[in-house]
């Protein structure tokens, strides 16, 4: 059985939103109990990650990016590079199981897509839940 | 037909675990013969790592993780918040096809945890075997 | 229902090469119109790239990978660590949905592969397309 689910979500330069309860709601109205749970982000600016949402780490994990690809260099694809290259070390699509009807993410996991494009843009995120 | 295991390790700090015998029989149990398998760790500062399982390469690649995030370094999150930046770098989930009933693994690639986190700790991987 | 194809082609060392043609053909056989394509490198300095082809960009993602893992530098496992680290940054495997008999990639996005090693090699890429 196959459940799809598109979300929209308007973001913030940088911005990173929780997505879990959307993530956990499609796997409910999917009704499978045993499976996975693929999450995947259109756009080659955006990524997928799973983490603890606490907004001081989000900010360390920011810097750390930015040690590979900082805003502020010189790049060949002007404009936005660093954006493209840290949504390469991240990822775009992430794979998670379900195991009677439920994610099996851990206490500290929490579902987040992150826009590290220069300007504020509405994301999509497509959500496919696959199984018994 | 979906297939789901649970495998718990206890681990040290930075530690590394092979998993590539629990993933194949795992595959073999599931008498799948065409399909993909989920590996998935639990847990927001571990990660599951495909690559050559050779100890001094894996020494090689916490000490380039430790340039992005360095354990000595200043964090707003923290005690751990390298651990998590690390998780993150690498990823939760690895997704391989099934071929002939066998992952379609390369000589030299492994599948393995990893646990960033500074303490030792009992690490949890589900396995989810899914195909015809 | 499961449809698998495997891909190879001859890469110089550092090449990318774009295989997101490869993988629509792959989903439209398999005339699956709602699921998954997972995409897999056999090979432990290979990755899978979802981004923008664009060669200035590579050369910056390039760049960016070798400030973790330059070429030049003082390895425990001699001769190409710096590939087998690009690689597991990148990544063996990605899964993309598939909608109503399509891959819902974004406009910028391409599905490539990358041959981080330092020899020209043979490269092997397993795609899977899976659902209803």
């Amino acid at each position: 059985m196959v459940y799809t689910e598109t979300i929209k979500l308007r973001m913030l330069s940088q911005g990173v939103s929780d997505i879990t309860g959307n993530v956990e709601s499609a796997v409910k109205k999917s009704d499978i109990q045993d499976g996975i749970c693929t999450v995947f982000a259109v756009g080659s600016t955006s990524a997928i990650l799973i983490n603890e949402n606490e907004p001081m780490l989000i900010n360390d994990l920011k810097k750390a990016l930015d040690k590979s690809a900082p805003e502020e260099d010189i790049y060949q694809h002007v404009e936005n590079a660093h954006s493209h290259i840290k949504s390469s070390l991240i990822g775009n699509s992430q794979t998670i199981p379900i195991r009677e009807g439920e994610l099996t993410l851990g206490e500290w996991q929490s579902v987040m897509v992150a826009n590290f494009d220069v300007d504020q843009m509405e994301r999509e995120v497509i959500i496919v839940v696959m199984g018994d």
